[in-house]
């Protein structure tokens, strides 16, 4: 099988291709690694065997040693002869020890004892060791960025229209914000996620036979191993906690999707107040030499458009007919996919905002062109606060006024015999603000130190 | 509008007709009810301005009144006449106070102020008093009938195929479990709902112009109100908190679902080892006189298919441009509607469950079809532990020489010459076991009455 | 039940006060119609009934006319009496009906050869008289715009940047394209709608007791109704031609959302080259009165949001134990919502379109912004068929030069040695492309006119 | 990158290990195939360029033999220099070409006219070459069991109760109706895929400098790689033609699961009518050497759960900003799967279905059980044939005093005094009927002859 015979642009493209991210996710997210974690589990119970005099640490040692070695390749090889695959698994370790040891390879265990609790393993370990450090350093890049721009006042848009100032930093500082949420909350659901060794049913069939007290020996082996145990189990971990982890890394995919929007409409050609930077050789158009395209963050918006529906299997493999069927095991084989994806886009964003162009120029080009009309609602709410009645239906006459007339608002405002009076009573601070619109920023700067202090604390970052 | 003029099956059929559903719903989830929370809000604003001495305690007084009276109907009139929602509301209640009061109705706020954190309120009060009241009330319903059906000994049932003995208590103590699970998510998953004070794009523009520090202020108003402030919002609260809340409203959902699905498949004909209880008036069907059909359970399961996928929605409007757009005003009008349907599916389960009929005969005739397989696996389990090599593929041969040949799989081990001297090894309760499969049930019983106790306990039921 | 103790966005706010909306959707999305098309199915039953000499012409009559005066209110207040919905419908009828008449009401059918027929009926009727007509209003106001602004010189936009000219008419060219060819898949999608006459499990037992040719009779009653009958029916239709039919109607409803997406975009305050009309007396915001919202666009794109994710329960519907289960049945009465949510979303899209406000002077400004950079494409295109063998890279790095020196492309080309010769050998046609990126749009009038004439014609609009 | 380091199931266990299924789809599925049907394109420009007498037919032919040489490999290469995946093509094109040919390859053409006619075709022929022929063998295994079983009398099932009689055969005909009516669908779709020749607007910027008719040329091109044009294109194709297709592929993909849902059931132990066949060596469960599991049917479902949601992404990449924007970059890499995954549970159901296990014995034994309550329903509808007003409600009653007494129906129904009279007028035909439920199977057995004939005729199996 060539590189480019591959149907998923996840090993033939994405991740195939990249040397560091193969090195990083193949640990944890390739079918080695599924084998790799699977066999770990073995050994921990045969440790665990051992320990509790079930059998000798000599036989432990010499499983322990058999799994080490094991790999995808013969399992699969074993698989293709026996049709199981974790028989297989078990086969392959069986053949390198003693006729002693035998018996006690995968002793007491159902498939999904080890299957489950070594997925839970696994993504326990792939949110540890891929998704939050790559998103640690986003974070990281987010508050750099957002604190140096705290300062760059920038009109505030909603509904994509100019609304009222903000500063760059304030605008990025939501994103440092929610991605620290998810960050903390990935960290959670990550550590929530369950194991079990209660067999085939669920009911500690098989392990009541030789086990005086099967529920601590499935703790046991499940501290070994790091994981929580539910309160039950059937032949599966219940869902739950599995689906709490990855509600936390979809919800995250839609934190850098909603920041990689902005940032395509930021760099629209008639905003452009930020751009990806473009290297010399790079083509940006098979026909237009002279076009800059926001391509990494629409890789971003556009990752997100794979993965997010996803999150429709995962609640469909939360039925699970009886005591289990196994209608979920092709498609839970697709699970690493989705940590691929988050991973990829992640570092993607965290590179290209690194090199983010910003143009502070056009930042304020862009916030002169609404500076008078933003000026509305400062003088709506003071005077308001100056005790006049109806100050916001005023004040929305006199902007369908000013822009009739073409006049500033604040010069009608003034001439207005009804206003003026107010006008007079405002303080020279407020005052300020009404004949400056720059300085009506409210605590955007502030707030933006607030808001990345809070996150690098509370991140360790 | 007459009642069968409604589109949604919600409004004609499964709320709008049940009149103990309505009263219970409607104050959290009808358009009244978002007017309410929002006018609550309102008061609460004023509540805080006079406490601050921005405003008197009469004028909060009056305002709060008028709160109080403000209906669904005067607002849709008055947002007719001006197109925008949040200022009817406004207009409603300045109608009704005082000149002196009029500028504090609203003051310094901008519509999602009001708006997101009425949200916020609305979704953790009727998570707390629709949603968890009847999940418990389900809760209870179910740990009943475990711990009554704890010995009811039962084949277990994966890939639909007899495996290994549990009790019937034991497979609904499966659902005790996730569904204690889901209720502790749900229950802190509310109370992790933000609301805001931070006005038109998140920066406190408006309300640093009379206040001196208006995140302390904004703090204030929403422990008034018993709300989170998050570490930053824009004109909107972020979604995350609300996402987590909506993942573990659905996932509940799924719970309900996999339940519905089980009893479904316990209630088919060949199987019927319970029912749903059926009227002495009630027709089955139009054509077939005598049928008995789990329309509830199947009611469930669909109620689950109409609102799992609205978890894309709730994605989707995780985006918004900038400082906000308004594409999620529409959509999250919906929302409330996905509570509707978690309690419907859940009073329906509740009442189907409280009036379960289960057939003990027709569950022992089940569990006795497969008494003699069911030996297997102990059975190899126990030759493993007396030191057989080989014990898997041994037995598994001989369940199909037993297949074959139509003999018991007991008789053909003991009369196996490679087998009978391990069996001669076996303890008397090794033996009990392998010849009366019905104790092969392990912790079945024990491991029912912990989950329930357990739960009972960390839910105060 | 009050208006707004309704839960559905759609009975109390979109559909349930407007008017306009009511009178025309009711008919065929609401429960009364679908109560009334099902007793429009029993009456055309007992019609073929009549007509093929089972009972008399009378009886045929006195049904019909029951059937006629049947209402949801009365068939609810039966169906809380015998729990069937169905059956209720039938004893409603046979209760106005003479004892002769009495058997034959209903005769020989099941509850879901009268349900699924009458759906199918409905969803036809909805998408004829509802979907159709306003989405054919919509296709003609787009065609009109689109003349009307078949020349108006617009820079076209490729990854939010500017990039070769177009029109604005033919910007709008492409939506009359793609709904156009939408209006033609609903149009054949609805026409290929099945009812069914098979009975309980779909092998006409019941009708084969008393009819020579059951296949004939299901026939006729379809025909009758102006149905077709698919090759196979169980207990219901084959859902296939319901799936294609929500395809289609999803599918335009992207397009409807992708149209709603640009137009927000184009009135982006950077951009403005449209704009929504706005009243006089309109209120864009609660506290800023200068705003002006593209609320309808985003309206339009938010139902969008609510209703696209809903085709995963059409999917999920589409699965049925054996010869069915009824875990579609709260499912399948939530369809009618995505009917009227595209109506909505049409509808409004074609009231903001035909008051659709177009700034050509901001337009204008836009092209003129980039007119410049824009002759890199077909600069490139000329010299490559002039014989230059590396016209791209030559050209890339010009813009890049032209950028950085801030000098016009053309001018540097002219100037460089290598380029010149070619640029000689141009004819005057290419010249004056090159010397106006103005009239460098290509076909775009001329394709615009043509789109619009053939969707006009294919139409018949 | 080694198989086992592979992310996606795809590639390193589903199609990447089986040699019969990589042979098969590489060519149309692979990174390898995209590559190569985009060189296909170039060619087919080139070729068309010739004849229209643009270019002489010796570039023509040089052009075409170096497409016929390209690979991903080389194209890659060239990426990582140049970062534009099309760019990087026509390098590698143009690299092996004269320096006359040079200014001819991609001559006029933006990256996506070669992009999405390439995937136009490439979606068309992988219709035609991997899902047509692998659906018409599961459609005709589907027809072969359907008319060997066609007189199999089977309780046909409702709401998983037993229901009114069928046959087997008639069972499998509904997948066959609903299966070949979804082959018909993909066949005609497929059709309809479009490609497109119009710049990088969609105006024909480019092409109008140097064709008369650029229109013309582009139905020119497309014809030659027998493609359809659209009325209209932007930078892309319009979305619809594809979003059909697939939604084609997807309820197809429906069709399937269902049918391995019934399959699923029908293996249940208590039912246990029909089961996959299983090899001697296969080992069912790693602990219950006798278990023997609907794998394949559980495999069929679980392949759906991970697809079906995907149709997800492909409407939000219907979604596109002016004239494109990128966000479907990445996400339509992944639509080949999409393909995989329907043509991977299509083979692996055939290949089930092939040696399904039919259990006789149990469908006569589950039909037995119920033969008595199955009157019910014949009885009711004779009774109101022959004049009795209320049948339905008087054979319910009936039905309950059977339960309750255990005693057969028809005994009861004769012994009712005022039923009996009606019982004597039923005809020996109807009478046999009463007596002998399996010849209550209606029109099952012709029924099944007339869907697989049908069938077979229309798609010339």
């Amino acid at each position: 099988m060539e590189l480019f015979d591959n149907i998923s642009p996840l090993d033939y493209r994405y991740v195939g291709r990249d040397k560091e991210a193969a090195k990083l996710l193949a640990p944890y997210l390739s079918e080695n690694a599924r084998v790799h974690y699977q066999a770990q589990v073995e050994a921990a119970l045969v440790r665990v065997l051992a320990r509790q005099g079930i059998c000798s640490k000599e036989i432990a040692r010499e499983v322990e040693q058999a799994c080490r070695r094991v790999n995808a390749e013969d399992v699969y090889k074993e698989e293709d002869r026996i049709r199981h695959d974790v028989r297989a698994l078990v086969n392959v370790v069986r053949r390198q020890v003693s006729k002693e040891a035998k018996p006690f390879v995968h002793f007491g265990a159902t498939s999904y004892d080890i299957v489950d609790t070594a997925s839970a393993l696994r993504f326990r370990e792939a949110s540890r060791m891929v998704l939050l450090p790559v998103l640690k350093g986003l974070e990281k890049t987010l508050i750099k960025l957002a604190l140096r721009e705290r300062d760059t006042v920038q009109v505030g848009r909603t509904h994509g229209q100019h609304a009222e100032p903000i500063t760059f930093g304030f605008a990025l500082s939501e994103y440092v914000s929610r991605l620290g949420n998810r960050i903390q909350a990935i960290d959670a659901a990550k550590d929530n996620l369950c194991g079990k060794f209660s067999g085939a049913v669920g009911a500690y069939n098989a392990s009541s036979l030789f086990l005086k007290d099967p529920v601590a020996f499935e703790q046991a082996l499940l501290k070994e191993l790091g994981l929580k145990t539910g309160t039950h189990s059937t032949q599966i971990v219940e869902p739950e906690s599995l689906i709490d982890l990855l509600n936390t890394v979809i919800s995250t995919f839609c934190v850098l999707a909603n920041l990689a929007d902005d940032l395509r409409n930021l760099q629209r050609s008639e905003i452009a107040e930020i751009a990806e930077a473009f290297g010399e050789k790079q083509v940006g158009s098979s026909t237009m030499p002279h076009k800059r395209n926001p391509i990494n963050f629409e890789n971003v918006k556009s990752l997100w458009k794979q993965f997010m529906p996803r999150i429709v299997t995962v609640y469909l493999d939360a039925l699970s007919d009886h005591q289990r069927d196994l209608t979920n095991s092709a498609s839970a084989r697709f699970l690493p996919e989705i940590f691929a994806g988050l991973y990829l886009a992640s570092e993607r964003l965290n590179k290209t905002l690194s090199r983010l162009v910003v143009d502070h120029a056009n930042i304020e080009r862009n916030f002169a062109a609404s500076a008078d009309s933003i000026v509305a609602e400062p003088l709506y709410i003071l005077l308001a606060q100056h005790g006049h009645a109806n100050a916001h239906e005023e004040v929305r006459l006199l902007t369908l006024e000013a822009k009739k007339k073409g006049k500033p608002l604040l010069g009608l405002a003034e001439a207005h015999p009804a206003l003026s009076r107010y006008l007079k009573a405002f303080t020279p601070g407020q005052l300020a603000v009404i004949r400056d619109p720059a300085k009506y920023t409210g605590l955007a700067s502030k707030k933006t130190v607030q808001v990345c202090q809070h996150w690098k604390k509370a991140l360790k970052l």
